[in-house]
């Protein structure tokens, strides 16, 4: 059997062999293409550089959907429009303050963070604003087992949830799930004992103090407190006075929402030339927060997008499938452009039979995760040997990404998402230092090209 | 056979699974231990930001090897000592300057740097200085084969090697190993044919002007001439300018060699308790160049190498053969402490079984490259699963360190070297951007984790 095999091998005669060896050629050439020629990083630069934070609602969200619309003509999609949908439209509405006073010991006395000190802090997205400054004393709270504990001298004080983003795991992913819980439900958990406002350590494990926004989401059978973010050396100092003093804080935030307003996923085509009505989606997300630049989440994955659609034009690929390179909308606080694409998929009976997401930061790529059949997955995995030499050669079951859902959930379409490496994405995730500084050239490059030959593959093979 | 299999497994008497059981327990104790309590980052800052560049015969080295001695008896080494070997000493000298005059244009004329432009440069390491402004015309070779095409037309010139760091290897080292020869060989081969001076393009890929250094070896039979590495974006401008003008550069450089001094590698021992006659090492080197803080080469090796050691006595581990943890001295221009280090091995009769060196920079660990006999890399690939949590799940067959390189030379010892991701490593590497600042904590403290994974494995089992 084996010499079987070596005659067949060594002949050429095996179709798997010179089909693997077919695209182990193109996959070559198409990572040429983006490695020497890519745009991804100058649209990068532009999109973070002359546009910045572009929150749903905010005029920067309606100039990075024109732009968006022009890169993708600009990258030669065969189509290219903007797809409607309503978003909601938080603000900020004002510069997120918060201060801390030390009680019970003498003015002047040293303490890790003096007598009284600035925090710096940034508002929840999706919160209410606090409208005046609104004065309390802080009580720390470990995780919820601490709160239920304490359940009956939170009343109107302020909540710290100094609950740490946990080293221990090795992919950091894991420890935005596990700490991510308290800035999602936390301010409805403390408001539901009478808290007056929550203070939550930022979800990253950097060396810096910036504070780390992200949406909040409220009960509606509780009060909606007002909650910030603050950075963790502040919350250190913090957690360390409270041990040996009582700490007022007084905090000042203005957060509040606007009717929603129309917003736009922004789609680019290429037509599939055998099965026009097989569809497979890749796309990041376009709005960012508007505290940074939104360079790793999610400009990385939009620019990833166009780069892909760019290089497969570049080289003159004709795919079997439709291919569609979208932009979505309002990831960050609502998810509209995400729900908005499923159900006109849904509506127009279009069959998707795969989707694709980069939304983890434009880091070296280390492997996809999938959500899918078993036997979609066997049948990804036989790609491995192809993919590996382009660096994402993890590939996972459990995967895929938030504006993809929608599209798993109602019609099963297995989905993707790129898995770079996790290691500094939240150092930056939400926080004033996501610019375009922070993301390497070669390596958001690389995240496109994997993501390139994944697409290559599924669309040559189907899934 | 598989319900035989089954019931080994599931009654826990399999003697395999119940090591293998044993050994991620383990692996998960030395992980949290140093994800948690790591000092490999503060000993970092402390290296970099308190001693900075440290090339062998400096004021630093001394300074550094003092440092690095005292790290070792704070990690709680069971025997700690410098070992002494004589180092060469390259002295900068002085500021390397370079400026470019464009020839053939009238003054004020538009071009991509201006009629007369300051160029980014450094002095390649082991080069000699010019002593005075030297002042030739530049003529660009692309590769060694148009210097061959051109040998006539050198004489009296700077060479200006232009050759790319070729973005299309995925694996950047390859791509140095390319384009380092132009840094190596360059210098000699062009003063072969009447060669004044030489400029290389720094070897490096990154989106900076940065000059990056590196040593030059010079070939006795051939005038040792001036030779300074450019930043990228001035080689740009300089190769575009040659393509319609003639460019004069003034060189002024100051290198010289100093008679060589007396440098140590440091070294701390844990003495086995089994086998204290069969020796594991593992290190980096304490070295770096003068231009940078020598963060990623290889403060970062230095500061894992201790933290090995530190894991392993906090959690109280003995052992079962000696393993030592060596700051290698002078790596950069002489390899005299690896090579002290082989000889003092095979003049004692030690029996080095292993050895692994992390200098590819403190970046996230992918993996391990292994130069060994085939049996042995098989018994390695058996712990895979074991090391794959951590993130280094690459093991391949070839790499190890320079260090190192000796002990395989002289006795055959298996060598490895830590593969840390690539990608950012050539954006710093010898240039004076290799600072503090540029490793992460986590990812410092990863490669730290894999390290010690694997030293605890070989020590277990053997190779």
């Amino acid at each position: 059997m084996k010499k079987i095999l070596t005659l067949i091998f060594m002949t050429g005669f095996s179709v798997a062999a010179i089909a693997q060896n077919e695209d182990s050629v193109f996959l070559r050439r198409l990572a040429n293409e983006i490695l020497l020629n890519s745009k991804a990083y100058e649209n990068l630069r532009v999109l973070t550089k002359t546009i910045g934070g572009r929150l749903a609602g905010s005029p920067q969200m309606v100039k990075a959907e024109a732009w968006g619309l022009s890169a993708m003509k600009a990258a030669n999609a065969d189509a290219a429009w903007l797809q409607q949908c309503m978003v909601p439209h938080w603000v900020r509405g004002g510069k997120d303050e918060a201060t801390a006073e030390w009680q019970g010991m003498k003015a002047g006395q040293k303490t890790t963070a003096g007598s009284k000190a600035k925090l710096d802090v940034i508002a929840l997205g999706n919160s209410m604003g606090s409208i005046k400054p609104l004065k309390a004393e802080v009580i720390e709270i470990k995780d919820f087992a601490d709160l239920e504990s304490k359940k009956d001298i939170v009343k109107d004080k302020i909540v710290f949830y100094n609950y740490k983003f946990d080293p221990t795991f090795v992919r950091t992913f894991q420890a935005y799930g596990d700490a991510g819980r308290y800035r999602r439900e936390g301010p409805s958990r403390a408001a539901k004992y009478g808290a007056k406002a929550v203070i939550v350590r930022s979800i990253s494990g950097s060396t810096d103090n910036n504070p780390h926004t992200g949406s909040t989401t409220y009960n509606d059978s509780f009060a909606k407190i007002p909650a910030i973010a603050v950075g963790l050396k502040d919350a250190e100092a913090l957690s360390k006075t409270l041990t040996s003093a009582k700490v007022n804080v007084t905090l000042h935030t203005h957060g509040k929402f606007l009717s929603d307003t129309i917003g736009h996923n922004v789609i680019g085509e290429l037509k599939g030339s055998q099965f026009p009505n097989e569809y497979i989606t890749v796309g990041g997300h376009l709005d960012s927060w508007d505290n940074c630049e939104g360079a790793h989440d999610d400009g990385a994955g939009c620019v990833q997008t166009i780069e892909i659609l760019r290089a497969f034009k570049a080289l003159g690929y004709q795919p079997k499938r439709t291919i569609r390179f979208v932009l979505f909308a309002n990831e960050e606080n609502g998810l509209r452009g995400g729900t908005k694409y499923a159900e006109e998929a849904q509506a127009k009976g279009e069959k998707h039979i795969f989707a694709l997401e980069s939304d983890a930061g434009g880091f070296t790529p280390r492997g996809f995760g999938f959500t899918s059949s078993e036997a979609q997955f066997q049948k990804i995995m036989e790609w491995k040997n192809l993919l590996s030499p382009y660096g994402a050669s993890e590939l996972t079951r459990g995967g895929g990404g938030a504006d993809i859902g929608p599209l798993n959930r109602t019609q099963n379409t297995p989905v993707a998402g790129l898995q770079p490496d996790s290691q500094r994405y939240f150092d930056h995730h939400h926080a004033r230092n996501d610019v375009f500084e922070a993301v390497n050239k070669r390596e958001l490059e690389l995240g496109a090209l994997n993501m390139a030959a994944l697409i290559y593959l599924v669309d040559k093979y189907g899934l």
